[in-house]
């Protein structure tokens, strides 16, 4: 890494990053100060955020925006980040899923719909944490490689701030998703690869380039931050309580492992009481590394290569794998993978019941729900969370060909109801 | 009109429509029993929900669910509202638009993003006013005609309600559209006709179906209520003000005189200072026959056959056309046009600046005000707000071909440098 401190001429102050104290590496814990950096030179595990929160009060929280900036003193961000400009992303809706907790035989379910978001992902959180953070750090474009949900929150979320952007697509991607990343007018480039070619070109390049913050390689510590405030949202939203159970769809493992710290971090602040929860994963099959190390017992995670039509989650090496292992395993929760035939599955059964059309990410996640109630891991009596983190409108190709309009009729009455005696 | 109460067994009880207390024709304030009908049977013209408000105090409002049922107590639905399976629409952001501010040239500019609701546009808002007005009459089925945002809205909140729906479309509608709505498993019935076979044949099944709620149809007075709620939440969103001038795109006209009467009940009950404010409309050239007859000084609206880009605005003989010259006359506003050229850079700019991608409509909107700015018809000095009512990832074609990628480069730095250094 060589965008560190005081390396260009906007980076002279001290940057505030409001209550976050220094960096953590997650397998020694060795303590390092806070810089653009996302490994530890000492053990070379990832590195991540600690504060010295000092007291943080409901009612301060309560007074704030309605959005993630109302848990500002639990992130790596400035004091006065909602003043500067950013997304706002956040404030999504958690919907008492009564159709669909029938449905799949359950008491008592909520789904957190965060197709709300400004660019319909939960991207939009991490992103704009990642932004006023790498703004404080002197960064002055904001980056990326990605092939759909992070590309759009990247490039809308600098066009908002005034940044440039650089966003690395691979050039077989998708017309849809060029065309909701290139409105933004940023540098969006095509890369003649594929996806781990890009990876590896960002990494160059965020190496290389002193202003260029890519938000989940060299200021990733702060990125993944944003996670945590799908669980404070969650835990805020339920009355200033901790779900009994949560499921979390895995791709880096990141969000998973975030959503612990965000309900740990709650309740060692005593805005809710620290009351036991299970974290579940969920992965499709057609790229369920981490799924396949929990089965087999193991603490590592074997990469695979993805082959699945979740591909928002097509992550065959995981950073955080062996994290969500850990978290999985300690709070007593489990992971499961399923079928490309059970994602749509998934995706029809949560828009039927509950009129929410999420993306393949979603469909997992509902699908895996379904699979773990019925398997006896998930307790269809306890109290359960799905996180719904990306928006339907963007994978429509995984329906296409599977729903349609009932019929085709003639413009009269009687054929409408002729076609609906023959539903 | 045969759906009245008391036709079905799910009718008995007296519908709880909250406040609201009658019918009120538009053109002669004729006065009638609420029910669902949608034309005065004295002077045929349409007919408008009235209201024994009593006392509503901010703090009622600021307590209540971040949502449009916040605003329960100036709408047509019932006071446990809240309770009842519904959609939970509104709560969407207002974005202080700082870079479009400066793009356009104007002091202060707000730009209420209404694409963050549960199917991406404000078709959210009347629907969820529809259904809970339309429970209360007995009705069991929610339907409409439509082309696209309605068709989402109606088919999404049936789901959620656990209501049959029925939604009839051109059959030449766009694949997306067709699998966006037929996703939530209603019946979705392609009609071999035009939109106007389709309205018509609403209009015949709505007669003879006395559980059918055709929300723009049979129980339009409390569905066009919905569209208050924009008004609602931008003055609460600007700590309980009217702003001086907003700009609203124009299709049948009714959310802009509800956007209207939105701010004058508010002012009428004390929640703001009844301060003066200027409406101004927005139509795409293609369709603008409420710009032409405003142009022209008209008190009626010649009907035109619709060709733009900006099908959702594309309604060749709107409803509300002569109640929409009265407002912006009324508060000294204006109405413009702009062509399809200027809808997609009016998509463009708002994106470029804000971050935020909007459909055509909203485009419209965009483009509208910039001309409205350039011709000294809006005041660059007042504040403004400008509403954007739909989502850019539901007309894609509008963009197709006019974006794209910087540069397709090989898996390098230097490529990637060379690209950026050429831009």
């Amino acid at each position: 890494m060589t965008a560190t401190l005081g390396t260009t001429s906007t980076t002279k102050r001290t940057p505030d990053l409001g209550r976050a104290v220094e960096l953590v590496s997650k397998e020694e814990g060795h303590r390092q100060p806070l810089a653009p950096e996302f490994v530890s030179a000492e053990d070379f595990s990832p590195l991540e955020v600690a504060y010295d929160f000092g007291k943080i009060r409901r009612e301060d929280i309560e007074a704030g925006p309605k959005n993630i900036w109302r848990y500002k003193n639990l992130l790596p961000v400035p004091s006065n980040v909602e003043e500067i400009p950013n997304t706002e992303p956040g404030g999504t809706r958690l919907v008492d899923a009564r159709n669909l907790a029938k449905a799949l035989g359950v008491r008592k379910l909520w789904v957190k719909d965060d197709t709300g978001n400004p660019t319909h992902s939960f991207k939009d959180r991490v992103v704009a944490v990642a932004l006023a953070a790498a703004r404080e750090f002197g960064f002055t474009t904001l980056c990326c490689p990605s092939t759909g949900n992070l590309a759009n929150a990247v490039a809308a979320a600098a066009a908002r701030a005034g940044w440039d952007s650089v966003v690395l697509i691979p050039k077989t991607l998708e017309k849809a998703k060029i065309l909701t990343t290139a409105v933004y007018d940023g540098a969006l480039i095509a890369v003649d690869g594929n996806y781990d070619d890009v990876n590896r070109l960002a990494t160059q390049l965020a190496a290389e380039n002193e202003t260029w913050a890519f938000v989940n390689v060299n200021v990733r510590p702060y990125y993944s931050e944003g996670s945590k405030t799908l669980a404070f949202e969650v835990a805020e939203q339920l009355g200033w309580r901790i779900p009994e159970q949560i499921v979390v769809p895995i791709a880096s493992g990141s969000q998973l492992t975030k959503v612990d710290k965000g309900f740990r971090e709650f309740g060692q602040l005593g805005l809710v009481e620290a009351s036991p929860y299970k974290v579940f994963g969920a992965q499709a099959t057609g790229c369920s590394p981490v799924s396949a190390a929990f089965r087999a017992g193991h603490d590592t995670v074997q990469p695979v290569k993805p082959d699945t039509i979740a591909r928002s989650l097509a992550i065959g090496n995981p950073a955080d794998g062996p994290y969500v292992l850990d978290v999985v395993n300690r709070t007593g929760g489990a992971i499961e993978d399923v079928s490309d035939e059970e994602v749509v599955e998934g995706i029809r059964l949560l828009a039927r019941t509950e009129g929410i059309f999420t993306e393949t990410a979603g469909g997992v996640t509902v699908a895996t729900a379904k699979k773990l109630i019925e398997t006896g891991k998930l307790d269809p009596d306890a109290e359960t969370v799905l996180l719904i983190t990306g928006d339907g409108l963007k994978t429509l190709d995984a329906v296409e060909g599977k729903i349609g309009p009932l019929a085709t009729v003639a413009p009269s009455a009687d054929a409408v109801r002729e076609a609906l005696r023959n539903r």
